[in-house]
């Protein structure tokens, strides 16, 4: 244990008025032995507080530092949902260890949670809840409240069940109070309320929150029995995740699932290599396109002079493209039946931009390079950009017809087929104009 | 009006029963006139629903389709926020008319969010809310919650204020429903609440409620008095607008701010057309670098051949390590201080995968294409992967140190400059091996 000594105070007076949010920001940038140092400086409190709001990755790292007590404590406070997540990063082995040493009744509920799939409704909600009866009164729901509420997730959202514990109703803590106490619940509840299941994806769940303005949605199993609730910020969590996994494979990387800092450099290396060796492979298809027509530019060097720029403008529209196309799909605001309907406007736009930047660049080709290189420049930047944009948008329409993600779709994925393809059709142009072969 | 005849009566009958997330949903992908259509078959407590989840976009363009009294009874029973963020899309003219059919507390309400800056705290707030003082006993909170609740925000976070509206503490509705009744609010509330200010970036403001698992945080003005509360259902919608926004600058376009199939093509190709342009005239350095070697592709052809191949897998590793870095910073993993870190990182990064790449790669280009430029194809991806992601890590960190969102380094953006600079290196590695100038 470090003794707090002269050197640690001005740490530990910021630590002791600071705001946990504030405190959860600094630990994250601090290396892992002065995080842990830090840690234990913390309130008892202030370090339960601290704890739950870390990222599980270094939740993990401050339970391989600290005494098995302190740990318990920790993770016997934990939200089972939150506890859930860390575990699923933990080994197994202190996974059994950890566990272990908590209550039966928190046991328990880790396990269920466990026991549903990964990024499902089941993994994210929370197994305790507050659920009332059609036939209590107001008042007895609101006395219900105040006996149950301290231990369960929320009481903002309630749901309401029948005798074998299936769902028939919602209603809000609001409802409660703004009514008199000797209403029947089931006059105040919502009683075709959303729910979800189980197994459904955690995206889902949270745009579902999102788009219907929830503060909780419950989780029903396949017999519509109520399980668990999905809180707000939860879901607000799922979803910051989500942007980061699509930000990620636009990038073309896995997602690391983790803080940046905190990875090593093979494991960020392990994120991109397989992408990056697929494009790659992807992009020897460039050189047998040029190999083929070898023999033009053994005749007019000048045209390899443009390749890149080329390449370079159609690979820019299809990133565009596509980008624009899967964002839309993702919230839902297109379909697969929408297809040609975005094919045409892609198309269109695509040409529209081909005429744009041809009409800007033609000019200085010709000045520079005479005009059969410039009529073969400008007609080439009008067909690759509309074929870039055709390209772009076909991708991820496509990846969800055949069942994949369309987010895995990314720019350099769209720039590196639009390479060959545009090069083809410089050749094509090139060959019809200067009549080379 | 149309009158539901045969043809709409099975649209009818599912409108109905249907739940209002739903029919956003369906609404949002009809055309403009079956929408119009379909709007006025919903009764009218639907209806009311619908407008207010519907977005902004499309409620414009109900109100230019419906009856002036429609329109005023549907506006005037929105939020203040909800109102203001539709003002912001209608033309000056229409706002005029609409605002003027309101009751003078609306108008007051939305004249006020719409003197705050675009995307700021003070626009997105809700400026109805109820303020409880440090004083009162839980009952005669819970009393001014019953008889003022349904007029505001929310209940669920309430802000406590001195005499002069001063912020001095929160409480949550669960706290006076815990609190016995003759407690003292100011001994239940938080008296060290989070808060923002009023031009604070709405950004900031929805991190924050997510970080902190608020349900609502109080908005003061520059002399600490309370104006409003942002709610956390507003805070996931912004959210959600910035991934959007941020996916869209990730893909070199400027968002649309709109649902795709509700902008022209002329829109979808201007909000592309700046980018474009500026990359292409990036790109046009790759010509020169180009031409300053012209000499050397005429005596050499096939160097020509590996041109694509060797600046994509250049440009891909940027785009890798650009969306890595901008994603870290965008969520505080990452700041300023952390720059030498992080460009240390990524080129040890950069060189394992141009390692891995090359160490594929040798085998296939010597056996077709012989020795040396087998050499000078696996020496150029070492170098060009390492140097790419060394460049895609320092864009987006010396855009934050002038003050440019980072967002706006595109993983084109990144290529194109990658792509000049993989070209020098190839030429000077070329140069170094085959002894040609």
């Amino acid at each position: 244990m470090v003794e707090p000594g002269a050197e640690t105070k001005p740490l530990q007076e910021w630590l002791s008025q600071a705001d946990t949010v504030e405190v959860v920001r600094e630990l994250q940038h601090l290396e892992p032995i002065e995080r842990a140092a830090a840690f234990r400086l913390l309130s008892k409190e202030a370090a339960r507080e601290v704890f739950e709001q870390l990222e599980p990755v270094y939740q993990e790292e401050l339970v391989q530092s600290l005494r098995e007590d302190q740990v318990r404590e920790l993770v016997e406070s934990m939200e089972p949902d939150d506890r859930a997540r860390l575990f699923g990063e933990m080994p197994a082995a202190v996974v059994q260890r950890v566990l272990a040493g908590l209550s039966q009744h928190e046991q328990d509920m880790t396990g269920l949670l466990l026991g549903y799939p990964a990024e499902s409704a089941g993994r994210i909600m929370n197994p305790e809840f507050l659920a009332l009866r059609a036939g209590m009164s107001v008042q007895e729901a609101l006395a219900a409240v105040r006996r149950r509420g301290p231990d369960v997730a929320t009481v903002y959202a309630i749901p309401v069940t029948d005798e074998h514990g299936r769902l028939i109703g919602m209603l809000e803590l609001e409802d409660l109070v703004f009514a008199e106490p000797d209403e029947r619940i089931d006059q105040v509840m919502d009683d075709e309320p959303h729910r979800v299941h189980t197994k459904q994806d955690q995206e889902e769940v949270a745009r579902l929150l999102q788009a219907a303005d929830l503060l909780a949605v419950p989780v029903v199993d396949s017999e519509e029995r109520l399980v668990g609730l999905v809180t707000v910020d939860d879901a607000m969590d799922v979803l910051a995740n989500e942007e980061g996994e699509d930000l990620a494979r636009a990038g073309a990387s896995e997602p690391l699932g983790r803080p940046y800092l905190s990875v090593s450099i093979f494991q960020v290396a392990h994120s991109r290599v397989v992408w990056l060796m697929l494009l790659a492979i992807a992009a020897t298809l460039t050189v047998n396109v040029l190999s083929a027509f070898e023999g033009m530019l053994d005749q007019i060097v000048s045209l390899s002079l443009f390749i890149p720029l080329l390449i370079g403008v159609g690979g820019n529209c299809g990133a565009q493209s596509a980008t624009t196309v899967i964002r839309a799909m993702a919230i839902d605001e297109l379909r697969g039946r929408d297809f040609l309907r975005v094919i045409y406007r892609e198309a269109r736009v695509g040409l529209l931009l081909g005429l744009t930047v041809a009409a800007i660049g033609l000019a200085p080709v010709w000045l520079l390079f005479g005009r059969s290189l410039a009529a073969v420049v400008g007609l080439t930047l009008i067909a690759v950009c509309t074929l870039a944009s055709v390209v772009g948008a076909t991708m991820p329409l496509v990846a969800e017809r055949i069942h994949i993600d369309p987010a895995v779709v990314s720019a350099p994925a769209v720039t590196t087929v639009v390479d060959a393809a545009g090069l083809l059709v410089y050749f094509a142009i090139a060959r019809a104009i200067l009549a080379v072969y």
